[in-house]
């Protein structure tokens, strides 16, 4: 029987409950489907904080590259929020992206027909939304150097960051060195992989398994960073004829998602614009207890975890929304194992669960039934 | 008789149009407050590009510098998409406002009792949104250096930008020659304006003015450059001790734009989110063609415009909607030349407008009376 290695990262907040509801879902799909997990629950964001001093221990990133899919909770909280860069939760959450390399981050906002009343958008608007923004994870401003801070010519204090995209494959000649001598005595010729080719090409592929529409989110009409951007967007366009290429600028394109998010199936864009429009997209859901996120690499595990924070106004009340992280569960059975019957289980579960009426707090609405996080676990393991 | 100078830069797409409806409304107002407009017309952006060859004329920079305010209609079109960046209309307009030093720009997101079914929002969402964006117009990403294209440590083509903010007030000393000698003869103090605080204060102003509320928007969890402007936004609120100052996460901003957008009084923001944040907010007011913007220096002229762009699908149709020009020039004699009471009859006379039915096609609905943007003019100057 197949035996995966999972890394589960409770993190904080509302973190351990999620998590502890979506470690019961995978041990049930397991013995359905005749699999194996290894469960390696790992300490992460202000728990490792705490714990060890740094965000992100090294055996909780060692551990993590050695499984086969890695499951995060949520990170941080007030108590940690004014702590210095380099210890604080989220620098663990960027450590880890960047550790594990997954640099293409796959948001889904989808309108469930159970819940489309939540959303703070009109019937008519909302109903039948479904969109998968793809954003470039591990490059442009959240990692560009150089990055700091500084006195600029005026004597004056600065804070500055650098929003970089590279682009072209290019293939390096590298001499290879015996340690016995001095001279090469091989030459390898590597693969550099370009940043922009390899996220557009994740995202051009998820098109085309979706309707087959993709968006182009940059804002090249000022930016040198997104010029490029949209430049190899296009040439890449050339070997995906099958689908539909549009661009549009971030400050358009946040307006167009309260407008008419029914205009879009996929959307591509870098780090710092795709952090803002996929929370944005996942509040016209209205319901981000719900939605699930899947980064992966080229190759290695890829980290799945709801897109929803650590919430610790609630922590610890049992009032958590463990759907969004049972649907990363199911992400990672899909994308990370390539287990689609088991994903298509859990997925099928929570509906099953909605439409027995049963809702925790921020989605419910009159008449149906109101549960805790631990119940919602348990219903939708019934359902299963 | 007061006599004002004012540069119309009428631009590209429905700008001339918009620009024309203005200016017969100020024209009118002068007559019955008795004061005088000079017009000074002048060629920006596209129509620009056409005309000399640049996006902005030094004829027209100059106009501009040498009048009591300038009011633009818009800029932007298919047919310079393509062009490079320093003939784009949109570097245009970003050396306009370099050029102007208007480093704070206004965006009021309203919505009218009169309209609140043009939003996407439900009607309990949306109703009562009264916020005013203030972001920061001259620094951040839009201008920081280095910027340009070029190559990394591994070969690759990169495109990047800097994101860089500045804080503290400095007093330098300058030598001052005469010209006859080669001895400092004159020790001058200059006071260098810090980029955040002098952004922060406006907005801390304008909140004062407003509810009271102020909330700083950044990215602060990742960025120095947002670290830095949080720091320096806390120091600067213990001057303004009757202001409650919040903080925010521009991702969670995205969000809450949309759960509820009246938690909202006035929201201070760097360059590049203030240009995401107040298209997202001004179209959750479902009405863009009714926002103005106005953009101020510390001193010289304020630069205004609508919030809308040049909409080239419909220009010369007599389709556009001219009441964010009209609203704009009410900020112009407001917040430009002091004019409260002419600002006031422009802002009256354009909800009498809409109290009488008129509307143009974007913000029609059945039962009133469609009219195109000459027609709403008119009936404008008959409320006036
Ligand atoms: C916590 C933070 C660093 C993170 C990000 O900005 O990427 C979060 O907002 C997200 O979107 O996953
Ligand atoms: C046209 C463009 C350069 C401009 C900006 O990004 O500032 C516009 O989007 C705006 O918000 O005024």
């Amino acid at each position: 029987s197949k035996s995966y290695t999972v890394t589960l990262l409770p993190g904080d907040g509302i973190g351990p409950e999620v998590i502890s509801v979506a470690r019961n879902a995978l041990q049930l799909i397991a013995s359905i489907e005749g699999i194996e997990f290894k469960f390696k629950e790992m300490p992460m964001g202000g728990a490792a904080l705490d714990l060890t001093g740094v965000p992100l221990p090294e055996e909780t990133l060692s551990a993590a590259k050695d499984s086969d899919a890695v499951l995060l909770g949520a990170i941080g909280g007030y108590k940690w929020d004014n702590n210095e860069k380099h210890l604080k939760p989220e620098t663990g959450l960027l450590q880890l992206r960047e550790g594990l390399k997954v640099f293409a981050n796959l948001r889904p906002a989808t309108v469930l027909s159970q819940l489309v009343d939540a959303s703070t958008l009109k019937r008519e608007v909302a109903e039948g939304v479904d969109l998968m923004v793809v954003r470039e994870l591990t490059g442009g401003i959240y990692f560009g150097k150089p990055r700091g801070f500084g006195t600029n010519e005026n004597g004056q204090e600065i804070g500055f960051n650098t929003e970089v995209y590279a682009t072209y494959e290019v293939v390096l000649l590298t001499k290879v060195y015996l340690t016995t001598g001095c001279e090469p005595l091989v030459f390898l010729t590597v693969n550099l992989l370009s940043q922009i080719d390899r996220i557009a090409r994740v995202a051009f592929e998820t098109a085309r398994k979706r309707r087959g529409k993709l968006c182009s989110v940059d804002k090249a009409n000022v930016l040198e960073a997104s010029m490029l951007w949209r430049k190899r967007v296009m040439e890449i366009a050339s070997e995906y004829p099958d689908v539909e290429l549009s661009h549009m600028y971030v400050d358009n394109a946040a307006m167009q998602l309260v407008r008419n998010p029914k205009q879009f199936d996929t959307i591509v864009t870098n780090n710092i614009f795709g952090d803002i429009l996929s929370d944005e997209a996942s509040m016209i859901t209205g319901s981000i207890g719900m939605l699930p996120s899947a980064s992966l690499g080229e190759s290695g595990p890829g980290l799945f975890e709801p897109i929803h924070g650590s919430a610790p106004d609630i922590a610890g009340q049992d009032k958590a929304n463990p759907l969004a992280t049972l649907l990363s569960a199911a992400m990672l059975l899909k994308y990370g194992l390539g287990e689609e019957k088991a994903a298509q289980r859990i997925e099928a579960a929570v509906l099953n669960t909605l439409d027995r009426g049963y809702r925790t707090g921020d989605i419910y609405s009159a008449g149906l039934k109101l549960v805790g996080c631990k119940e919602m676990g348990e219903e939708v393991l019934k359902s299963i």
